[in-house]
């Protein structure tokens, strides 16, 4: 079967927007086993719109259309189709329809601009905005079936799961039947991540990997599509393929159910019942963001000191003057001090801190910018360790030394819970 | 002129990499005048991207392909512009020396591998891989002139930057003079930025607006193209349509440099030497994460208490007990006690501080999901207001809080030194 995708407008060809609207659509067409030939984007001109159209007709049997469904005299998609299919616009009833009870829920009257909105080609099926005003609409052309929807992502994410997928399913027999495991990966490249699974294609025909590099972070999914969810040999195939993934990782894997590291530490406080306090001065702050993007962390997390300045880590976190004279600010003995200040201020079970030299000024040959000193604090431990890293950019700095920090505090946690 | 970019690779039809080099690449054309008219991607299929080579070659004038170009068997463009060429693959001697040369500096040996890469179609040629092994070329195929590169971004960019532009200068006769201006906005939906510059066009037909919209700001940016940079009427047209816009933006400009508005506050308090102190609950660290990454922020940021927990509100904060109780953690006189303490803790001239519900949980009828006290604490000033936000998501309410936060340091900071 073969797909093709064509988003119009004159903002991704103007390179004022990517177009991430495509990439969801060949991911969701992957999860239902069918992968898309190729994909297109032109600008909102008709003319060209049609001749693709044509062309696609005769070619491809599915086509998923973005954009160019709006009201003004830029949308001109289907007015295009029109002119490709030989089926003249008309006020589609049911588009009307639709439309007006959108604009009734939120106090709106339709305008006469809007109308254009529900001229749709002769023949064609009106698809439900459900969080917009333009209809989307399907139609077939030649061997093809068209699906225009628009172009803003919320729109036509909402359009394509509940509109578009059942009628792929019923129309081509497909199946999105699909388990997917996900494993969060930190501490390796992504191209080393790729190398260590090399085998998995070989080990797993059935199956197939997906990954997601979010510096520094990587999320490795693992795919079985067209299975039966129920089937418990699925399960198993599934399960052994990831267990085998895990083995190759080199230790490497900070969640074995893809969640992000502030939410894994998150899920091993709560289960122990323990609280969490933070010290930040090179991180600034982006730890307890990290933290506090987790819903529910005001169960856990209670106090943050970021102490950029000596003053305050002296003041707030009960730093020793002794300390920052004899060793300065960014120094394994300040860090730990800072974790056990924290932990003391807050009354928490356990602490992390950072000092260090995010960039791109403040470093020395003795501390260079890269250089992090990190703390931890807790009933069984008072520790500090020291980290190299060499991103050369003040925001990925921070983020490198942020997830350190926390790694080292899952490790702890991971490690107290087992001999627990 | 008709120019057109052709991605390949499997990752990006899967769904699995979003398309940003296209993006890149319009941008780039666009900033040299010349208008992209189709994009197209396709997976590692060498017959498929053949027959789109040929088609392209009698249809466009430029074309940019991206992707294929490695040592594996699935990098197969290099072979498909020779098929869709009728010019065998041959090895280049200068692809060969620039990759050795590549290698040696790395203190690698080249293999016979990596040789395949130096296999360019007869007639190419080369183009200088900065960043990495594979290096590109340049062919002409009937009325095309095809521009050949990496898919990895790093290595696309700067080949596109320091080998193609100016061949495409020379060639077309093109200019990539340009002068640039940015607006930061907050507080404006994208669509009512576009609408209030809906007139721009006319006012100003030799200039362009992009937008770039990231939650909840809005950079706008005022491009004249093919102008000469010392041209004094340039300069003085551009800043003619510079100040329009910002008559138009209903005073939501929040720089005139395309500063973000944690830089722009570093800006205002470095002019004034003065300095910053934060207390964050509902923000959890995001204001000063955003504060500090800015470089520099540390001879003006001094501290921030992310105090989530009522004790350390009121053990860090000096918060009293009696306003908790009385009014309860989410209340303007709590946020403003915040700001104090946060404030005489640091010794820092001006604090602010929040306290509200990010959600998804905690909200009550009286203080619901997206409420947010905003306290403000200087030399001058003593104050604290409420707002309601709904984005119904805990990261993008985070994201608003702090914005709000900031904005009206901002604005205080700005009415201070007008006086001053």
């Amino acid at each position: 079967m073969i797909a093709h995708i064509l988003s119009t407008g004159d903002e991704v060809l103007l390179g004022d927007i990517v177009d991430t609207n495509s990439a969801f659509l060949c991911k969701a067409l992957k999860d239902m086993g069918v992968e898309v030939q190729k994909i297109m984007a032109v600008g909102d001109d008709v003319e060209l719109i049609a001749s693709i159209i044509g062309d696609i007709s005769l070619k491809a049997d599915i086509c998923l259309i973005t954009g160019g469904l709006g009201p003004t005299r830029d949308d001109v998609t289907a007015l295009a189709c029109s002119k490709a299919s030989g089926h003249r616009l008309e006020l589609n009833q049911d588009a009307l329809v639709s439309m007006k009870s959108y604009f009734k829920k939120r106090g709106f009257v339709l305008t006469k601009d809007n109308e254009k909105q529900a001229m749709l080609p002769a023949g064609s099926r009106m698809l439900v905005n459900h969080n917009g005003t333009a209809p989307g609409f399907y139609i077939k052309i030649n061997q093809c079936r068209f699906f225009f929807m628009p172009g803003v992502p919320s729109e036509m994410k909402i359009m394509f799961e509940k509109e578009i997928k059942q009628v792929l399913m019923n129309e081509f027999n497909l199946s999105d039947d699909i388990l997917i495991e996900r494993l969060t990966v930190f501490g390796l490249p992504e191209s080393r991540v790729g190398a260590l699974l090399k085998g998995f294609k070989t080990k797993f025909p059935e199956m197939r990997l997906g990954f997601r590099a979010d510096f520094p972070v990587i999320e490795v999914k693992i795919i079985l599509t067209d299975s039966d969810k129920d089937n418990k040999k699925a399960r198993s195939d599934i399960e052994t393929a990831k267990q085998w993934a895990i083995g190759q990782l080199e230790n490497k894997v900070v969640s074995i159910q893809g969640l992000s590291i502030a939410q894994e530490i998150g899920r091993l406080l709560t289960k122990e019942k323990k609280t969490l306090a933070i010290a930040e001065s090179c991180t600034g702050g982006l730890i307890s963001n990290m933290v506090t993007d987790v819903a529910g962390s005001s169960d856990y997390f209670l106090f943050s000191g970021i102490t950029y300045s000596n003053d305050a880590k002296m003041n707030i976190l009960n730093v020793q003057k002794k300390t920052i004279i004899d060793f300065g600010a960014v120094h394994e003995q300040t860090a730990l001090e800072m974790a056990q200040g924290a932990r003391l201020r807050a009354g928490a079970d356990f602490a992390i801190s950072t000092t260090g030299i995010a960039g791109p000024g403040g470093g020395t040959e003795e501390k260079p910018v890269g250089m992090v000193c990190i703390g931890l604090s807790g009933p069984t431990v008072s520790m500090a360790k020291t980290y190299w890293f060499s991103f050369g950019d003040r925001v990925r700095n921070k983020k490198m030394f942020a997830m350190m920090a926390l790694e080292l505090l899952r490790r702890h946690l991971v490690s107290v819970t087992k001999t627990a």
